[in-house]
């Protein structure tokens, strides 16, 4: 009977808690999909496991059929039969393999991080350790409080920013962006951070409408310098 | 000149990065207030001094005017004599150390906590390392992601709750805690958490009308068991 531990790893080795490190290094093996031939998390997961002396099995991610024109039920079948096909991969590994098998997850498992689900899909006992998570990097490296004193602060998306705004939010972190899309936003203030804790990190903060040029280009260095490009803000109104 | 580094240490040295360690190894001395003569945040600064061999300097937390009947004006003249006296204590520690001194955090610098507010006020150079937050080591022990797929999560005060329910939130992180009040959502889930990660660490999850006495009990149990209780829970609506 397979067991597994899902261990958030912060932005790499360099936030690895001794706590994960324990659980790590009594872990027979980590899994880990490969995503193409460039992959930056595997590779930051393959940095994790050979700091702590851990083989890192890898599964190729199945392909999903990407054909062009899905109307929406096509497009979630091949969604769906991606996913299984995903979870039969892992599977097939811990049957081999048995034992207690690591699945190391960049930033934390509780924010916008599908691992939990998946693991818990697999019908395995199982058990969580936090990571330092990407909002705690960007707050520290702006050296910036995510609120105002004894007010919220909201951690949604960049599809659903526009929409949390309408609905009175006025102090937000905002996770998988794809782009920039500030406008209307000119006299908010915000705290930007591309690629943070690794290759091509980038900071830009100050008024929208001062600096959003500044951070369309670096996130294009970002990724020029990376190959890839994670960002996240902390975005907040003027009258917040 | 002094150089001060704020760094997050999570709930105890199980939760110090390798980058926090780094820092607290080049830091001449720690500076942390006791207040009164048990002081469990003391306890885990002393803690994880000890595990990396750093001095810990402790200045008594200054006497704040706490005269029953004190009008608005008077309590708030008496928080800031109060506040200005820390800042002194702080800064004579400073001066008279010179070198580079840590502030370590319980959790993470970005999320209630005023450690960055009062360095800035110090005027010296100063930097911020991110740790494990309380909100994340909740999730990590019940297993659970902080929001729904793609959903936001809303983190606030257990004084702001009700007014950011009545505001539309249905998928709330509550900090700041000061006892359980949870009547009219019995329907909603909670998962809650006392103690994360210390000396009487409880946990409990269900539909609030069928757990609330558990909560109840638990947080005396863990208080009883500790000598005192930092809680803090994830609360979903049932439509969330």
């Amino acid at each position: 009977m397979s067991r597994v531990r899902i261990l958030g790893f912060g932005m790499g080795p360099q936030h690895v808690t001794p706590e994960v490190a324990s659980a790590l290094g009594e872990c027979d093996y980590a899994l880990a999909v490969q995503k193409g031939d460039e992959d930056a998390l595997l590779d930051a997961r393959r940095a994790v496991c050979d700091a702590h002396g851990v083989e890192l099995v890898v599964v190729r991610d199945p392909e999903r059929d990407r054909t062009p024109g899905l109307d929406r039920a096509g497009y979630e079948g091949a969604v769906a039969d991606w996913y299984a096909a995903r979870l039969a991969a892992y599977r097939a590994v811990l049957e081999e393999r048995g034992g207690t098998c690591a699945f190391l997850v960049w930033g934390d498992p509780s924010l916008y991080d599908g691992t939990i689900r998946v693991v818990g899909e697999l019908g395995v006992p199982f058990d969580v350790l936090p990571g330092v998570s990407a909002p705690q990097v960007l707050a520290a490296r702006h050296a910036v409080v995510l609120h105002e004193v004894g007010q919220p602060v909201h951690v949604t998306t960049a599809r659903r920013l526009r929409g949390d705004v309408a609905a009175g939010q006025r102090n937000l972190v905002v996770m998988l962006t794809a782009g920039v899309d500030l406008d209307g936003f000119e006299d908010w203030h915000i705290w930007w951070g591309a690629n943070l804790g690794g290759t091509g990190e980038r900071l830009v903060a100050g008024r929208v409408g001062d600096v959003v040029a500044d951070i369309e280009a670096a996130r294009v260095a970002a990724k020029a310098e990376a190959g890839w490009v994670m960002d996240l803000f902390l975005l907040r109104g003027p009258e917040a």
